[in-house]
């Protein structure tokens, strides 16, 4: 069995209060979806403004292989909006409950009909593919859905798509629901909500019922709480229902990112397939079994869809995850050392800290008593902004046996003090800076701030952090922490050549 | 019908990782989750470290109305452990699969039985109430599962519990699942994982199926993609299944608040149900339809779980929403006027910004030709900070038609800044600085940085936002936008009172 994935993430999803994307960022979205290998991509509504239309044109005209369409309402100017971007399909959106027809509309049942069957002829008529859809369906009368949706078919719509607009149905009513429209034997959408958290549970229903097509949308973005996730809805269809899609399963965590990164709506690291946790292990009994053998707790392998597995450390750590990354850094302990350095995670733990391989490199040093020397060290900082101020920064580095000195200027005193940093290095190693994060700070101006920093050098990407209540001093340390890495593995590396 | 709720945020919603809870966060989220009213608080597991023991032994010393438990694995020293905390009950888990005796326990299904009969007995014996929890129940011999279960039972355990520890459930499976357990005739616990996305479906399809009570954490917090979410599955209960629970749902909104802030695990905005978009409205449609009637949109009130409804503009902005925010800021706009206002929301809206409320003002005040004095002006501001240098800064505001100069130091840069600016207004006005939010910063360290801050005065929550690449700035511009909010409704009032 196969279903047609219908991505929306540039429609209902782009209106998730707070997102609103350019014309290129639509584009950058559109080329991503066609590459994962969904069936339509909803690139927008036409009518919406002149750069709705411009983004539409863009994608229109990029050659992609999937059907691009644009959402209309059942009148005459939204058509011909969509006409003008010369998309594939529309996606010609009616109420049909009596709550909207009502308080929305203001219209009556048989006009609403009547608007929907001209508007598909109209669409027809201009060559466009048209996807007749129910707004609020499930709280519509039945026979005035099946009533609608058959005088469009005779009208010349080729599929049909009835949208839980809401989010109130459950699995059972969905398969009912579902079941009754897939009477009508022509190809059929399922449109879910999140609102209560079954978006996807009940679009894997209404595929049972004989819907052939999801409407979806990367991350489950949209109004409210949302639409049913792509990722999860795929993932599902193919590992518990042995149902196909022409998804490209391993480009999914990557898309996700992507779609993250431009909208800006970042994602709780719990989020099933594609959170940063969703493969990754903590608690002792767990990590364990996982180092054992993966399936013991986890339904899919990360790599099948291109994420990754990651163990984190603290307070319900076993004694076998640390043995093993101590192994890896190269320590060897006796046993007495390695209870040493397990009880100092554990207290860290108990502390409220989290330990990661850093802090353990740390930890395992102090108890070993190595002393690493630090290939540069930060000297002196110091910056001045302001209003009236341009953010400058000047920053003395030790870097083997030299001290150099160099100020920068920037967008904001961060900045500059990276911008000094990276002057500083800049003939000591080819350093790419990649990324460069801040978790949310929430609390008070006092809260400890969290800074991630990823480094590029010869194609091997390597991340550090620092956590302290100081955004410059987090934000150099963890560049200088990143730095270091680089620093240390290439001193490595070049010893091992003889 | 009525479920029972077991919430386990803080064993197995803390094996999140990147959680560590303190003894007295414990406490704190335990609190909270009695006054909601769940049956079950599992408080941790007492083995894993002092610490952990210490935050149980606080909890229970609190005298709350819930249950009390403590997980545990079969063997004596972890039951010793729970006793030890004083604590009600035992949370006592056994795997079951093939796959984790093999490969995790290195057991046989025989030998696992009677550790698990043993220690039941001796937990029994020792005055604790039990629940025996099959790890790993989905991929189990079903045969073997009751078997073991019903030793249990006669052992003198008072429930049964059957984990989806890797989420491979789907609503169908579970109900069938959980239908053979609850012919056993004991309480039975439902206790699912979100690998697939499905947690709350399955974990209905087993209170359907017959199981009294569901295993759920708030936020759905958890290892790798978490447990079934308790808000989403309290409200589906209620609200689509007709089945009641002792949950307070008016506190849900809350319960979330606090717990996303005390573990650091913060929300998408679409999550379900308590998400910051829950009840958020954007596109022009939907907004219009909610402020003619709410359910054309919105299956349940905010209020319901103690959230609040929210409108956002952008691009998708219809007239009447604009409109409407306008007359609610004391405009009075002719068309034309409405249209230049309505066409520079659209055009921000196609540079891919949102528009709120501030933003909305100033256009219209500019449209409108509006000169508003602001109460208080930032004149300047100089910041010094680096690694060997107290944070300090100082801040001259025209606050009328005097002007203040102000020094202060603080833990960064921006916490200086706010302490210095807080001296020169502290006998302007008794404000009170409630949250400081800056959300996520990725790219690089030039990407804007987004400031929301919220003041209280005389018993009134203001909040107020600025966008900027620099830091320190855009955290003095929102505090000083707040502080002119709260002056101008003081000065507005006491205009009204003669």
């Amino acid at each position: 069995m196969k279903a047609r994935i219908f991505d929306t993430t540039l429609r209902d999803g782009e209106q998730t209060p707070g997102i609103s994307l350019t014309p290129d960022e639509k584009l950058l979205i559109a080329r991503k979806l066609d590459e994962l290998g969904v069936n339509v991509i909803e690139a927008g509504s036409a009518i919406t403004s002149k750069g709705e239309r411009e983004g539409i044109k863009k994608i229109t005209s990029e050659g992609l292989s999937a059907e691009i369409c644009s959402f209309t309402r059942a009148v005459q100017v939204d058509i011909d909006a969509a006409l003008e971007c010369d998309v594939d399909s529309i996606h010609l959106v009616v109420p049909t409950s009596d709550l909207h027809l009502e308080h929305k509309l203001r219209k009556s049942r048989e006009e609403v009909k009547v608007m929907a069957v001209e508007s598909t002829q109209y669409a027809v008529d201009h060559g466009l593919l048209v996807e007749v859809s129910a707004e609020d369906s499930t709280r519509s009368d039945m026979q005035y859905l099946q009533d609608i949706f058959q005088a469009s078919i005779n009208a010349g719509a080729k599929r049909i798509c009835a949208c839980d607009t809401v989010g109130m149905l459950t699995p059972e009513r969905s398969f009912k629901f579902y079941s009754q429209l897939a009477e009508l034997q022509v190809p059929l959408s399922v449109h879910c909500h999140n609102d209560f958290g079954l978006a996807v549970a009940n679009s894997l229903a209404g595929i049972r019922a004989g819907a052939t097509q999801a409407h979806v949308t990367v991350n489950g973005i949209g109004e409210r709480a949302g639409n049913a996730s792509l990722e999860e809805l795929v993932v599902s269809l193919y590992s518990l229902y042995d149902v196909k899609t022409d998804v490209q399963i391993q480009m999914l965590y990557e898309v996700s990112k992507t779609v993250a990164r431009i909208t800006g709506i970042y994602l709780q690291p719990n989020k099933a397939i594609v959170g940063e946790n969703a493969f990754a292990h903590e608690s002792g009994i767990h990590a364990d079994g996982v180092m054992k053998k993966a399936e013991t707790y986890e339904p899919i392998t990360p790599e099948l869809v291109g994420h990754k597995r990651r163990f984190v450390m603290g307070k319900h750590v076993g004694t076998h995850i640390i043995k093993e990354r101590i192994n890896e850094m190269g320590f060897r302990v006796d046993d007495e050392r390695f209870s040493q350095i397990f009880n100092r995670v554990k207290s860290l733990g108990d502390m409220g800290k989290c330990v990661t391989d850093v802090d353990l490199q740390a930890i395992a040093e102090d108890v070993m008593g190595v002393m690493t020397e630090k290939p540069v060290e930060l000297q002196e900082l110091t910056i001045v902004s302001g209003n009236k101020i341009i953010p400058t920064a000047s920053v003395k580095l030790k870097i083997g046996d030299s001290e150099r000195l160099e100020a920068g200027v920037g967008v904001g005193p961060v900045d500059a003090a990276i911008v000094a940093i990276k002057k500083t290095i800049e003939d000591v190693a080819d350093i790419e800076f990649e990324e460069y994060h801040v978790d949310a700070i929430t609390g008070g101006t006092d809260a400890l701030i969290d800074v991630v920093v990823k480094l590029k050098h010869d194609g091997k990407v390597v991340s550090a952090r620092s956590t302290q209540p100081d955004i410059i001093n987090a934000s150099v340390e963890a560049f200088l922490a990143g730095i270091n890495k680089v620093l240390t593995d290439k001193i490595k590396q070049s010893e091992k050549t003889p």
